[in-house]
């Protein structure tokens, strides 16, 4: 991991006086290693993407405990994420708990709620959901993104790719 | 060196029923390695600056051959191209064929010429300079931003950085 000032330092002959050029890319560059790059393109990308697309990955996302997790519908990923929390071990009144959230969160904001929720735990999680189910549409919007964004970073991790 | 099919394929999870998310990021990230990355990196910050920057950056190349070269002002790494290309060992006929080129040329464009001359030769120099001196404005522009993004990949290449 370089710092800002390092990549600059090491950069900036490239483009001929010109260090502009590295001191633009290196948020970005500055990770160091590929993997890393790439989790901050794909950010990067969905940041940039339209408010439309933006709304349409958050809601590419399964409820937390919910129907698709109990028919054994969601992605591979998801299923790894949503069992490395214990929310396949809900039960009968988290269950019920979870519905009940994810009800009044999805009628509330259009959306469902989106957590990375790996290595956490259903406690943790309930707590969370109540506390969010407070905010306005703008905070929960920007709060899904950063969260995908973090269950983006862990994908990658756990395919053993980013330090 | 990842195809961007493969790339696809392999990331297209990362980002939950998204695969718009890997798919943009391909052209960029499919280089594979980290400097490969910030090579594409850099050149998109470049092709993306303002028209102003842009020419900015063509200005602050030297000659080829010119007075800077023969008073050792070049930076380290435009010394090292010129030379790797022979244009420390000019005669004084050549020498005096590049000046014309030159003065012609900015005279024309408004910018210098600037062409990736690492590991050429003078001959070659001066025939891609004479034909190119017979381009529009916005074709030169281009090509020598094509040609800055072709330096600017050499020299980290040189740093020894990428594939």
């Amino acid at each position: 991991m370089m710092d800002t000032h390092d990549f600059v330092g090491r950069f900036s002959g490239i483009y001929e006086h010109s260090p502009w050029v590295a001191e633009q890319v290196a948020p970005l560059a500055s990770a160091g290693d590929g993997m890393n790059i790439l989790a901050a393109l794909m950010a990067d990308c969905v940041d940039n993407a339209s408010t439309e697309k933006q709304l349409a990955l958050i809601r590419a996302h399964p409820d937390l405990a919910g129907k698709a997790q109990l028919a054994g519908e969601l992605t591979e990923e998801s299923t790894s994420e949503q069992a490395s929390a214990g929310l396949d071990q809900c039960s009968a009144e988290e269950y019920e708990r979870f519905q009940a959230l994810n009800t009044a969160y999805l009628e509330k904001f259009g959306f469902p709620f989106v957590m990375a929720v790996r290595d956490s735990d259903r406690a943790a999680i309930i707590d969370a959901f109540a506390a969010r189910l407070d905010n306005d549409f703008a905070t929960e919007f920007e709060t899904a993104l950063v969260e995908i964004h973090k269950i983006a970073r862990l994908r990658l991790e756990s395919m053993g790719e980013t330090a």
